[in-house]
């Protein structure tokens, strides 16, 4: 046997595979514009135009706030790579902690009305490292799991030797029929997120916490799609509930309304600096970037102010949603800013979002298998405060259009 | 059961357990100053002096090359802050995939001759990523891996349901004895690292490729504290052993030579590819900011040409050996810019840091269990170009000093 050939023929195979199926994915290639947000520029297939690119209207960014571009955050990046330059240097143990990594974590511990807090260089790797870390330190833990849990809460689960119990999602009869027939004695943990990345529905927080406390159970909440949006200082849907006391773990990202790079947990200082001290993700990675942790601070600072950017981000989803509604399009119950318009197929998906890109300049992400279940492809919106009523007529126009050519066919 | 209080008790008593050892970390605060490396600024506990702060030089960043204040790095980045702002807001699939991204794995790929590259969120998301990929591709995998690999290959190799076969470090004898009595049906990736973080010696490239010709093995060679130091353009020691061309899949950082932050493979364009398509870690996590590729593009167009910078580096290493060996001072036999002086017992070792910290204004990292087995302690030295004669000269009379007194006590 050749064993490279070998390799090689099975990497081409399956990646012909997905091509079969419309699941290949090219990565769009799009320029963000600072002070444009949502405009951007398009780079590729039929985007050349005047300097190469054609500006488009994005409509499924996950800087759900624009914080990415705003003015106190590229100050507070460009005065960090002056100060002290584009990378940290080494590990959080070897060289890479600065006192703008401390000021970060003491803000998010803060933000959360938790004693700490503790970065990592993604949420997938938080989630990761802080549930494979918890969910070892008890012998015979079990967790209980909400099934729509993204994959780095599933990866970090399933690396630990706890028994894992799925739960129908966000069905709280499914998953006190599954507390009631466990052990006991058993340590237990319900891991949940409390905005779904791919339905933007949320998580019943308290009725969750009443069962927790009922059968003695640990709390591990992601607020990843939640932290910056929802909350009088934007902290997440725990503040907007009242609910961040009965959380034991919250773990959160600042790629998403932060606008920025990076994740973190925050709980109970023991529990962090447990986790700080086991997580092999923390301890052999290097630390974030100062420009990346000086604008994350600022962005944070500035959203925890600016109650009236939440206000404008809760409005233009309104908007979105009652604007689909007007036009007969499909689109699943949302509950927070993120609007996934059903498009079944991932053929079908691929052709609509392309048409929408190539013919009307407006990206919207196709997601499809693994992301979520095949047959349950979709299209993601997300609003945000700065897509204003011409964008979502101009949205909804197109949409209305594309689909009703993509049923005649 | 109160699950709660067991959970933090369990905390607390791993915590103490790390004190009473020795082993528990506390992050030194250290704020990188630019255009002053190695010269930082400590925060800290006796740290305090003008402004809040002492200044120190730093014997053990992984920014081995300076890169990370470079001007031409802190040019690109502040322009990549001021056009795009400070986050990719979005997955690599999810509106994060900007043209910086594109020429960045264009450059990585040329670097190091390979048809492509494709990037990650760290050097640990990488080698996770990549390895279970691989080793899960064909059924019956083996995989031969040397016994100092880096924590993130472990882990990448444990995900996959590959067999693995650990050969004692850089015992090639041991290694062809593994082959020779593995199935010779059986699929097998050799994995190992060039330069090793811990010892600072060098694997020899050539024999262990020979190995892998002869029993038909794929090779996987991470070059994470290489990149950027060896060979005519700084692409690794592959390419200053004339090796890639016999390399699969060549992993790499862009937050050690490079300066910046981030990770990436380089190998066959389906394999990467594949890669690409198949690993949770890449896609379920955020695109690198913009400033961060941004950086890291200009550094490795800088390096690439800078060979000069490269032999400073040489020179400097040789240097810092030398007076460590005139001095009578205990070290590794180290072939690379990597220089650990070993100091067993993880008490005395990081006493000997603290004490070069405090005393002598040096900052010096104390590696112990996990990083290295118990009783194999050390302080890690990394010579720069930066490091001149004076430094290594007050290195060497600080160390002398302090190991003297500790070996008294």
């Amino acid at each position: 046997m050749d064993t490279r050939q070998t390799l090689l023929d099975h990497c081409s195979r399956h990646l012909g595979t997905l091509r079969n199926e419309g699941r290949y994915r090219d990565f769009t290639r799009l320029e963000k514009i600072a002070g444009r947000f949502p405009t951007y520029r398009w780079h590729g297939p039929g985007g050349q135009g005047p300097g190469g690119a054609r500006e488009i209207t994005v409509w499924s960014a996950n800087d759900y706030l624009g914080m990415g571009t705003h003015p106190a955050v590229l100050e507070a990046a460009a005065g960090a790579v002056a100060a002290h330059g584009a990378g940290a240097g080494g590990t959080r143990n070897i060289s890479g902690t600065s006192p703008l990594h401390a000021a970060l974590e003491d803000e998010l511990a803060s933000w959360h009305g938790k004693p700490a807090a503790l970065l990592f260089g993604s949420g997938y790797l938080a989630n990761q490292a802080a549930l494979s870390a918890l969910l070892a330190a008890l012998p015979g833990m079990e967790v209980f799991s909400d099934a729509m849990n993204h994959a780095s809460m599933i990866d970090g689960m399933r690396r630990s030797p706890a028994k894992r119990h799925i739960w129908r999602h966000n069905d709280l009869g499914h998953l006190e029929e599954l507390l009631r027939a466990a052990d006991p004695a058993a340590p237990k943990v319900i891991a949940f997120e409390s905005v779904y990345s791919m339905e933007g529905d949320v998580a019943p927080l308290h009725a969750i916490c009443d069962l927790a406390e009922k059968y003695d159970a640990i709390t591990y909440l992601d607020e990843v799609h939640a932290v910056g949006l929802y909350g009088p200082q934007g902290a997440g849907i725990a503040e907007r509930d009242g609910a961040a006391a009965r959380i034991d773990v919250i773990e959160g990202t600042l790629a998403k309304g932060v606008g920025v790079f990076g994740g973190y947990i925050a709980g109970a200082a023991d529990l962090v600096d447990y986790v700080r001290s086991v997580a092999g993700g923390l301890i052999f990675t290097t630390a974030l970037p100062p420009p990346t942790v000086a604008a994350a601070l600022a962005s944070i600072r500035h959203i925890r102010a600016d109650a009236a950017l939440r206000e404008r981000l809760a409005s233009r989803a309104a908007a979105l949603k009652a604007a689909l509604d007007a036009a007969g399009l499909p689109r699943l119950d949302s509950h927070s800013h993120i609007v996934p318009v059903p498009v079944p197929g991932a053929d079908a998906c691929r052709a609509v979002a392309r048409r929408m890109l190539e013919e009307f300049s407006i990206y919207v992400t196709p997601i499809n298998y693994p992301t979520v279940p095949r047959g349950t492809e979709r299209l993601r919106l997300c609003a945000t405060p700065f897509h204003d009523d011409a964008m979502i007529a101009e949205l909804v126009r197109a949409l209305g259009e594309v689909l009703r050519v993509a049923k005649a066919a």
